[in-house]
């Protein structure tokens, strides 16, 4: 099976299944079962893409070969099945959409001096700076090649400007490092560049490639958007609440970092005092006492809002649902939406 | 007038005018007049390309309001009028290749640690290596949608592959740095891949969007090559031999950043005992004195043997002419051969 089953399908059946919902991991072991072929062909893809022996292939190869939870090909995939036509140029799309997300993650790793992801040191602590700045010019340059060579200049044109879009959501995020002002309109817009655009992308790929209308093309488009804000205010709870274990990430990561998450927003509106606090780590991690910070900022009750958040943000996802006509593809995007939000990592 | 008649036309017309040459001088003082309107525009068009008022967009103005040389856009408009019909997207083309390579620039000054470029400390110097990082990816991303708005797909499919191409080049200069082992094929092939496939690229670009038949453009990339390989041969002679008040760097500078060069090369292969002082400057700028090793590096011969092979790549590129008729456009191109290899900076 691969690594994209055991991490977003695979949990989400637990979970399903614990909670009495026979039905819906019956649908999830279903799912898996039909789309295995897509999902071992996207693994063994994105397995052989880096082609090249050099320090730019190797810490390429470093970050790919740790697999993420692969959210955005699995919309790909599954969109691209909700359309009238077969989508023979779905793979190809889907291990683009994940190659142009690697390759900001390996820039972002750079900007953002992290030191872990995916339970193991970046590829930067591995290879350096350098080396993980050409990694992620090598992956941009594979993941808009393969979208090219899928010989839809539309789904290009657009590839490019959610690229666009996501170097302005980090530049922006990047401008208010350490800052930490609860500022709720600069939170949706750095999510809504950096993040949602490029589920939105993934969904305009999967649909248009098997021929939906235009109507629902933009339906999709609107689930990518709420999905992915969905899947960055779990991610932004998961860094307060998590289990490090689990997550592959120390906790208040993000805060080491000087992320203005949506836990920490609410936090210092509701604890204007910690506002300092975390400052003060973001500029010195080994100043505070963060098992103290940690407990102070959960008092706040800035977990179970932001997890909220994300559950009304899911919603809106599965609305945008009501737009497609009922078909296995339908019911698995919204399986990937329980996922997004219950998941533990 | 535009910087680029200062750059690459004025200082050929000068050198013209004192070489008693004065037919092409006229020449050169015709191309301008004759070029000036599009020279302008291009500026025009590279000043307001950068809408970004963020952190991304002030490192990438910095670079951009810094003219170069602007000899990678002045060979997509000449090779604009080499063909039968008129290249409306000439411009956006050339817009587009020296946005690339700027774009690289930016990533390569935070690979190589560079600190002064175009007589100015470096983009990362001044608003640090993530804004660089992030300037050059938003450069990347509008370089490639000009392109794709320019409608011609297989020019968006081969500057894809060019800019693979230059990572690729990039990583094998960064893992060979500071080594300096003096092996011809590899520092052909960095040149080629580095620098000769993006004039390739502009050369090929301009004959396309002017019609020309498919062994002219194989001639305009043949051109391309090998102006790129006479550029970068000046370039490196330049570093040991020219004056830095006009190159706009310190002398030497390739040595400090680890950078095998042609004079670098020939010199270890004719003074062995030289390496191990590069390799010292290159672990330790300030540990060797940099005049006497100059003067040791210049008393090799290697600077007159690069201009010798720069010139002689020049001859290649005035051959690949010939696979045009006549025109003005194929005078000003050889004009352009000999800029390049002639200039001072």
């Amino acid at each position: 099976m691969s690594e994209l089953g055991v991490n977003v399908l695979e949990p989400l059946a637990v979970v399903t299944r614990r909670q009495g919902l026979q039905p819906m991991a019956a649908r999830l072991d279903a799912l898996r079962e039909w789309l295995a072929r897509d999902l071992v062909d996207l693994e063994a893809d994105l397995a052989g893409v880096n082609g090249q022996d050099d320090l730019a292939g190797r810490a390429a190869a470093w970050l790919l070969e740790r697999p993420g939870k692969r959210v955005r090909p699995l919309c790909v995939l599954l969109a691209a099945r909700l359309g009238p036509k077969p989508a023979p140029t779905a793979r190809d799309l889907a291990v683009a959409c994940e190659l142009a997300h690697a390759a900001t993650l390996l820039h972002d790793d750079v900007i953002d001096q992290g030191e872990e992801r995916r339970g193991a040191p970046t590829a930067r602590i591995v290879y350096g700076n350098s080396a993980s700045v050409l990694a992620g010019d090598h992956l941009l340059v594979l993941a808009l090649r393969r979208v090219e060579q899928a010989g839809q200049p539309a789904l290009l044109a657009s590839l490019l400007a959610v690229i666009g879009e996501m170097v302005a959501g980090e530049a922006l995020q990047l401008e208010r490092r350490g800052r930490f002002e609860p500022d709720p309109a600069a939170y949706d817009r750095i999510v809504a560049s950096k993040t949602a655009s490029l589920f939105a992308w993934a969904m305009r790929a999967g649909t248009t490639a098997s021929g939906c209308t235009v109507p629902e093309v933009a339906a999709g488009v609107r689930f990518g958007l709420a999905l992915g804000q969905a899947f960055q205010l779990t991610d932004d709870a998961l860094d307060l609440a998590g289990d490090p274990a689990r997550t592959g990430k120390d906790s208040l990561l993000d805060v080491r970092e000087g992320k203005l998450t949506w836990p920490l927003l609410v936090a210092c509106q509701r604890a204007p005092e910690l506002l300092g606090r975390l400052q003060a780590v973001a500029l010195d991690p080994d100043g505070e006492d963060r098992t103290d910070l940690r407990r102070c900022l959960l008092a706040t009750g800035c977990v179970d809002e932001t997890l909220a958040r994300a559950r009304s943000a899911a919603t809106a996802a599965n609305a945008a649902l009501a737009g497609f006509a009922g078909s296995p593809a339908r019911s698995a995007l919204s399986a990937v939406v329980q996922a997004v939000v219950q998941r533990e990592a």
